[in-house]
């Protein structure tokens, strides 16, 4: 018997790279023999810390990003659509209340973490599928009920949000993520033998597989490997 | 019968991700129904007119990728190895010469481009295995005799490099990269059904292959997909 492998996952909905990410690795935890660790955390926190530059501010990068997105998110089969103003949604109104919402949902959900990839994915939605704002109240309110929450949930998660235990949560998340030698999300950190293995972006799994000795299917792995 | 397609290869041997592109394009056109054509071009000036900036200045993403090349370096079975002072080799002494000389090799090569692959190979190696100079002349050289090369074609072929036509002709093959959308190397644009298909990178090799109606069968394709 082997024991499962630990990945864990760092990530902000504010990423579309992100979101493939997460999709993929939320289809393999149940293909692979791994345990996979949701870690919600700041990418504007590891932006300004690593001292990266959002990528989309190269004219041609940004333009090789939008086709690339478009081309991974039909691949990945993950509904990724990009918000009228990028630069708005993703700059300007940023994701730190959304992150602290995913966060106190995080610590709240015991016995599992159903509830935090719902909420995660449903945020994802909002605002790189959906064109909607993830920073209101209302709006965290929105996306949480549609992941399956009660109101009472929600109510209790909104004021647990906003809360010094919570903020301090997130930073020290993204901190440990800065720690790993995160520049930009998604981070995958594989524990093997002891040692930790950091992938960045979604475009490694292959590598990954190979390096956890396990085998890649494609993004989709229900469709099994005669889909590649 | 279906026409091949053509993919167009744009790359620098001063990137290491462009000789792992390289070289997994070079053992696949012997794989899929392509038509693969070497595009030399200069990094420098993609770097310089796209307004992008060098990754490994954000030290997080620096200690990555030396990370990334290691490990990617034994999937892809490419001698990868960093010059002991990455950023002299890369940004003070860089590719200029290198990339004339392969310019020329091309220019002068009929009937096939199994020189220029030779050359552009040897250099990778001198540079990104070797730690070795590939800016004068005595340096092009040695490349070009193992590469096969006769002493006389390397003269010419020298001479050539510092031409007005060959300094015109990579500039005017850099320029291209840019219309294309560049912003770093390596790049492959696929012509399927007349568009124009952008890929950066060395990680969308299982994606450009989806698109064109390929199979992935990973970075050794003549080990197969049980390898995978």
């Amino acid at each position: 018997m082997t024991s499962r492998k630990v990945i864990e996952l760092f990530y902000d909905v504010v990423s579309p790279y992100s979101w493939l990410g997460f999709e993929v690795m939320c289809r393999y935890r149940n293909v692979w023999n791994i345990d996979l660790k949701l870690c919600p955390a700041f990418l504007g926190g590891v932006m300004q810390e690593s001292g990266n530059k959002p990528p989309g501010l190269v004219p041609n990068k940004f333009m090789f990003m939008s086709k690339d997105l478009n081309r991974l998110s039909k691949y990945f089969n993950v509904p990724v659509q990009a918000p009228s103003d990028p630069f708005e949604a993703m700059f300007k109104k940023g994701s730190l209340a959304a992150m602290r919402f995913v966060t106190a949902v995080q610590v709240r959900e015991k016995g599992g973490d159903a509830k935090v990839e719902q909420v995660s994915r449903e945020l994802w939605k909002r605002i790189w599928s959906e064109d909607k704002d993830i920073t209101l109240p209302a709006s965290l309110s929105e996306a949480a009920l549609k992941a399956g929450l009660s109101e009472n949930e929600i109510k209790e998660a909104l004021e647990l949000s906003t809360s010094k235990e919570i903020k301090e949560k997130l930073k020290s998340a993204t901190q440990k993520a800065l720690d790993y030698g995160a520049f930009g999300f998604p981070m995958l950190v594989c524990h093997i033998d002891g040692n930790a293995e950091m992938f960045f972006g979604s475009d490694r799994f292959e590598l990954m597989a190979h390096c956890i000795g396990e085998k890649w299917l494609g993004p989709q792995p229900e469709k099994g490997a005669a889909k590649l």
